[in-house]
């Protein structure tokens, strides 16, 4: 998506550790005519899919979803991290380890909002170690329901996450593919495929 | 507002210690037509106000937020409840209870995204005690910036908070005000205005 990788290349800066990044337009500030966008991206390339539902995890995830479900004509649901007082009976979790964050977190819905047999689209701000997807497609199978699509603004291709989800066999689209944050500069999947003709 | 009004009356279930649980479509699971509408609402009250920038606190915020500004135009930013790795310096911060978890939060914001002399627009899904609220006009405040707003998606007319909002001098705005959640039941403050003439 040109538009996603210009605003990455503008304003995402590299931290040590391979961190990028983007809290101008998308963690922390959010650009609502960009998430806009990106919702209509999702919804074009899994509209073959006849998804049912949204899922996300809160916080970052919660834009790009939500732009997707209306574009869809959906409901998005968002995950909490942890529990809360007000969610108490019939959740459904999965663990998942950060390591942004450095720190493991419940990953957790409600029965009411995940049905069984409702093919369900998975959304998320950034794809590194597949933590996150995963614990998401772990949820959606024990409510019975199908991961129709695991979507993604930002992957860092360069980590263990696109596999580990392809390998759970689920549709992956990722908006923007970064294959190396080497000496502070993002460098983009596709960019290198031109240049080097493989990937 | 109506339409959320009559969402509230009809999926909204009352908790005891008079929560107000609204998971079906704020909360948990977000219904994107209406956090659209909710948006649009939002722009329209405060549309005399010059805003340059949305303010909110993950996670519930950020589905309002977001789309009050996507109809204003303008960037949205979201605090974060905790500090994360990737937000390490130039930060803006304030303590906030939670009534709902029991716990204290330190809430944040980067001071790259409100400015001095900002018109900020602060966004949030509940009021009731008022204590999200004041942490985001003392961090506005911090910043330099001018609170020009409080828009509420669902006010709890019956705790502090409105009070308190109102005597910093910013303006309020809630779209549903709820009375009373006794017996189990919703009232909204302005059902009771028409039948008691009061309030």
């Amino acid at each position: 998506m040109e538009i996603l990788k210009k605003k990455i290349q503008r304003e995402g800066k590299v931290l040590p550790n391979k961190v990028l990044k983007v809290d101008s337009f998308l963690n922390h500030q959010m650009d609502p005519v960009l998430m806009k966008e990106i919702g209509e991206e999702f919804a074009d390339r899994f509209k073959e899919e006849q998804i049912d539902k949204v899922l996300t995890v809160e916080s970052s995830g919660i834009g790009p979803a939500l732009m997707a479900a209306l574009t869809m004509g959906i409901p998005m649901v968002f995950a909490r991290k942890k529990k809360s007082l007000t969610l108490t009976e019939g959740l459904l979790s999965s663990k998942v380890y950060s390591y942004t964050k450095q720190e493991s977190n419940q990953v957790t819905i409600s029965k009411d909002f995940i049905k069984e047999g409702e093919r369900v689209l998975i959304i998320d701000d950034f794809l590194a170690n597949g933590q996150a997807a995963l614990g998401l497609i772990d949820i959606v199978q024990q409510a019975g329901a199908v991961p129709s699509g695991v979507g993604i603004v930002i992957e860092k291709s360069f980590q263990e996450g696109r596999n580990r989800v392809l390998e759970t066999g689920v549709r992956l689209e990722s908006l923007a593919r970064i294959q190396s944050l080497d000496d502070g500069k993002v460098r983009f999947a596709d960019e290198l495929m031109t240049i080097g003709g493989r990937l």
